[in-house]
């Protein structure tokens, strides 16, 4: 099930350090490595820390765009060091690896685990694309870790969880990418109706998405909130008409 | 008593790796780094790799031998990624972390925590100065730690199991109540605009009110969720006039 489980490395900047998560992947039993950006996995530092485990450089998948790159995992967990504004529902580590081992049982749907850029972590759009996130417990003296040491803890974290699993029953999550287009009809639908505005329409939006991150959002739940979205943008976009015409004679919506 | 706990690199080859231990150390805490061997605590890899850890790297100690680095010490810990002769009585870190925890109480007696070489790891002689041996889990397709990524993994152990001696911090729910209220204006507005019906409004209700049940709300998401739906509520009972108004103007909603 570790195979299951991607790890993201969006925008690394160190070559040495990829190299570094390559070899702490081997040794912890993880092959998937996607990368969004240009990190470069075939230079003489990236291969030289990778040490045995080249295959996994060689192996990576890139992408242009993070979104691409989750779009078929049905859990996208974001890491980070440290708290503050948009990542208060972040969890502890320990408390979501045997989470994470779960999820990774469904063969059909990766989990993403999201790694940020050296200098500054993932940013607040990086961390609009994550259902939860998860801390990395650390000192408040100097809460941020190395990329590679960050990718290390959470591997052998999870890879411990991994070993106490029993087999147990897991949900299946929506896919990454239909949870996008729910949130791109919520966006158009919230806007219509004036609840977001169009100045800044992603800042009450990624408070929605922490909310639903959290309830972990099934196929069917992606189905029910889908509907509800178009409901109101059609009511929005002239089925008030009908309503109002329903009213006048006495008759119920539905 | 993180402070009572001395990181021993034993013989450490490359500079580099020296400065992400540094870094290592401070994320987590710890501060006594001793070195036995000719390590370079100073050069330009090093320093950039401990990044703000450079006080930890100034401050190291440094030893000919590895019998005088742990001279003063109450406990000699080694660590290994593979079991084998002579490592048979070795223990899982994770089982290890707190004795380690409850030993640095004393603070007369620092515990030494060993790590070996980045090729070979402690060889035997080393781990005739230890009193215990303590296993870091890793897979067998490739056992072999980075030296400077097998420390953040103990000292990732050790910290969390320092944590565990104080209480911890639990996230406030709304109260039940609250989250009624919000169930209340939930129906009352989806029944405005159609998307329940009034035959059965409960039916479709229930699956809204599970998805964010698992979501656990918070007092702060009860308000954003309150605040949706009366604005869906606003503009099915007459909202829609003003943006219908806006529209013919040209005028955008917010």
């Amino acid at each position: 099930m570790l195979e299951n489980v991607r790890i993201v490395l969006v925008r690394p900047r160190g070559s040495g350090n990829i190299g570094s998560v390559a070899r702490a992947m081997k040794n912890t039993g993880f092959r998937d490595l996607a990368i969004v950006g240009n990190g470069r996995t075939q230079s003489l530092g990236a291969r030289a820390m990778a040490a045995h485990a080249r295959e996994i450089l060689q192996g990576a998948k890139r992408y242009s765009t993070l979104r691409e790159a989750v779009a078929d995992c049905g859990w996208v967990v974001g890491t980070t060091c440290r708290g503050g504004l948009y990542r208060s529902h972040s969890r502890p580590l320990r408390e979501t690896a045997p989470e994470i081992i779960s999820a990774a049982l469904h063969p059909a749907h990766p989990v993403a685990l999201l790694f940020g850029p050296e200098d500054h972590g993932l940013d607040n759009r990086d961390l609009s694309h994550c259902q939860s996130l998860m801390t990395i417990p650390s000192h408040p003296d100097y809460p941020s870790l190395n990329m590679a040491q960050a990718v290390m803890v959470c591997l052998h974290e999870i890879f411990l969880a991994s070993l106490d699993q029993n087999p147990g029953t897991a949900t299946l999550r929506a896919p990454a990418e239909d949870v996008e287009r729910l949130f791109d009809r919520m966006r158009d639908a919230l806007l219509k109706i004036g609840f977001l505005s169009s100045e800044n329409p992603e800042h009450i939006l990624l408070a929605l998405r922490r909310i639903l991150g959290r309830a972990g959002l099934e196929k069917k739940d992606v189905r029910i909130l889908t509907s509800l979205f178009r409901q109101i943008q059609w009511f929005a976009e002239g089925g008030w008409k009908v309503a109002q015409d329903k009213e006048r004679l006495g008759l119920k919506m539905r």
